[in-house]
């Protein structure tokens, strides 16, 4: 175990998509070695499971009715941790350098004196290209992918979609369900053509995924009568090839079983 | 071991960066459980030592000088080794929906009959972001990431930069070494500002990635006197925060003593 943390550090951590065998080998040590685990709502009961029995457990994010933390209240108890002395490890879903406000954690710890270390994680739209067997990016057809969010700001969408006509470009749009109406008539205005292939997934990379699949018109309809988890839209090419193959729900059922 | 594969099945499984502990335990599994390794010249020997003695490992990327195999005969081969039934392991770099050409790979094999699943895993972006401590994303100041390639075809660069302009987003250039002064050019043609923050990390995640920091308009400075290794060249406001810390140079050092 070369990376064991001195006290009075923080490790921000990737906790994956969910299944904890998503987990890297780094994260679950660092979860294992935990004194103090603060953990979001989209970090599955799986991973949490695997912190020890001691170690004190703080969920930060909103579930099950409970409001979420506030930043600054985040920020302020993962300080007072750490100055404890204790192992501290902050648990994200996905992987914490993309949508995951590790900057902003890590730059008011190191303005407190405590040092991070970051343990990167499989982001949520590589684990649902994983899932239902569509890549990324393709030769030819998808040069790119552009991961962005969806956002509703005061009722309004808050997005650049400069990059969106372009039709070599898939589009990962993380938090995409409530605003999938208002993004796909952003992006039809913006260029893209409307017969672009679109899909919806939800809860991406665990047991319980959800993927809908249609074009970009349909974008409002794929999300409908979800299970509220997070839902992540694809856009482009690529998502012509989503599909839930036989291994999959093999293994679905395995984990169902097992579970 | 939910995850056992059937013979006849192909997994094309993501490596990650290189060190071992950031597989996933998926990953792990799937590689300890091989019966026939292919894996690319960006997946670390310390990751290909875990496949099991009796393990068929072919190496098909370019390294030490030899040259890589056509993408026709690495499908042939796992198409091959699949229809002997044994559990046959396709191993890359990083994540595998990411440049990964998974896709071509995963229609070839279902063309011929053979059922692929698709592990994924810690793309170099990611990697990087976290062992820099620079996070992808970062409120108003960065709300999107591209993940786009630089490669160079007949010496020219094939690319669109639509999305170059935009100020809020990072730009994760994948293969970024031989084309960075092309890139550059483009990118402040475009109108990104030669200012921008930029930085060349060589040998993303791994012990010896090295980390050079500067701006749009140092881009071909930075890419000099490298190693050999991918570089992953990053453009945007979150490279201002890129540095090694005190932690990562102890893990390094850990890391080093190990080996």
């Amino acid at each position: 175990m070369p990376h064991e943390p001195k006290p009075g550090r923080v490790r921000l951590v990737g906790a994956g998509p969910g299944p904890a065998d998503l987990l890297t080998l780094r994260a679950l040590r660092a979860v294992e070695g935990a004194e103090a685990l603060l953990y979001d709502a989209l970090v599955s009961d799986e991973v949490v499971a695997l912190a020890p029995a001691h170690c004190l457990k703080i969920q930060t994010g909103k579930r099950a009715g409970r409001t979420s933390m506030k930043q600054e209240t985040i920020n302020r108890l993962m300080l007072r941790l750490a100055r404890r002395g204790l192992n501290v490890v902050r648990l994200k879903g996905g992987d914490p350098s993309i949508f995951g406000r590790v900057g902003e954690e890590a730059a008011y710890l190191a303005v407190h004196g405590i040092e991070t270390e970051v343990t990167p994680g499989v982001t949520a739209a590589c684990a649902a290209a994983a899932q239902f067997n569509f890549p990324l990016t393709h030769r030819r057809e998808a040069r790119r992918v552009v991961f962005t969010t969806a956002r509703l700001e005061a009722g309004a969408l808050q997005m650049d979609w400069s990059a969106a006509a372009d039709p070599q470009a898939t589009l990962a749009i993380y938090m995409g369900g409530a605003a999938a109406e208002q993004v796909a008539a952003r992006l039809i205005e913006a260029g893209r053509a409307s017969a672009t292939p679109a899909a919806a997934i939800e809860s991406a990379g665990s047991p319980q995924a959800r993927l809908r699949r249609g074009t970009l018109a349909d974008l409002a309809r794929l999300v409908e009568d979800g299970a509220g988890g997070p839902v992540l839209l694809i856009v482009g090419e690529v998502a012509s090839l989503a599909h839930a193959g036989e291994i999959l729900d093999e293994l679905g059922a395995a984990e169902a079983r097992r579970a």
